[in-house]
C-alpha cells in the first residue's frame, strides 16, 4: 500500500502556494527549482490539482499557480485524493460467492463484514486527514517560513 | 494506494480457520477450492500468516492450517500487515531539504508537519483495523455458518 511519491511534491507545493502573497502565484519550473523536482513531471501533477479544484493556474510572464481557496478551506484529504483518486486500498472481489464455498446471492445483499470493517479503516484515515487544513500547516511553521519561502521562491541571487 | 489482491483471500481464510473444530485444519488445497483460489499463490500467501505467528503449519495427511491464536486473539490489522508488511504508504524523502528552498538540518530535526499528519492517519487507519478481532468478525456471520463452512471445506460429496 503506497501513495505515490509526487504526493510529498504536491503536498509541499501546495504548502508553498499557501505562502504567496494574495495574487501571487508561482510557476511549475520555479516550485521545481525549489525542492530540486523534475520539472515537466511535477507540472502534470499540479494540473490535477488545478484539475481538482484546488489550484487555478494562469499563463503570461507573472502567471503560474496558485490557491484556488483560502488555505484554510483546503484539507490535506483533498491534496492527496487529487493525485492518488478516491478509490480504497482494499477491494473486495467478493469470493465469498465463488468455489465450493459460494455463499448464495440472497446471503451477499449486505456487504461483507471484511469488507466492511476495512471500509471503516479506510474513512478513519480520510477523516484523519479532512480534519488538517492548509491552514493549519502553516501555523505550524515558523513565523519567518512565509517570506523566507518567498525570498527563495523568485529570489534570482540564490544559489 | 492499493492493498494486494490476497489481503481478501487471507482474511477469508483466516475467517475460514477460525471456524474449524479445536485441534482441526486446513489444507491450502482445501481453502483454494473453497474461495476458487490459485492453490500456489495461496498457499505462500498463507505461509506469510505462519511466519508472522498468526496461524501455524503442520504436515502429514490431516495435516494444514489453523490459528495459531484464539480469534479473539487476533485482528485484522495483523492479518493486513502479514501480507502488506507494515511500512506506511506515505514516504518522506525530506524534499525540504533540497532545492534552492533547502531548509538547513537544524531546522529539521523534528519531522516535517505535512509527514506528521499523514503519519497521523495511517495510524488512524491501523487503530480501526486493530479494533477488530476474528471473533467479532465470527459473531457478525449467520449462526449456522461455521457447520456449513466445515462441511463444504472438508465434504467429498459436494460439486
Amino acid at each position: 500500500m503506497k501513495l505515490p511519491v509526487s504526493t510529498e511534491w504536491v503536498l509541499h507545493c501546495a504548502t508553498t502556494l499557501a505562502q504567496l502573497e494574495p495574487r501571487s502565484a508561482a510557476s511549475a519550473a520555479q516550485l521545481a527549482q525549489y525542492f530540486d523536482l523534475p520539472a515537466p513531471y511535477l507540472a502534470k501533477q499540479l494540473q490535477a490539482l488545478v484539475k481538482a479544484g484546488l489550484f487555478t493556474a494562469t499563463t503570461g510572464p507573472r502567471g503560474g499557480f496558485r490557491l484556488a481557496r483560502p488555505a484554510a478551506a483546503i484539507t490535506l484529504l483533498e491534496i492527496v485524493e487529487a493525485v492518488d483518486g478516491t478509490s480504497a486500498p482494499y477491494e473486495c472481489r467478493e469470493i465469498r460467492q465463488r468455489g465450493r464455498g459460494a455463499l448464495p446471492p440472497e446471503e451477499c445483499r449486505h456487504t461483507c463484514v471484511l469488507a466492511a470493517r476495512m471500509a471503516d479503516a479506510h474513512e478513519a484515515w480520510r477523516r484523519s486527514l479532512a480534519g488538517v487544513t492548509l491552514a493549519e500547516v502553516l501555523a505550524a511553521l515558523p513565523p519567518s517560513a512565509p517570506s523566507r519561502t518567498r525570498r527563495l521562491l523568485f529570489g534570482s541571487g540564490v544559489t
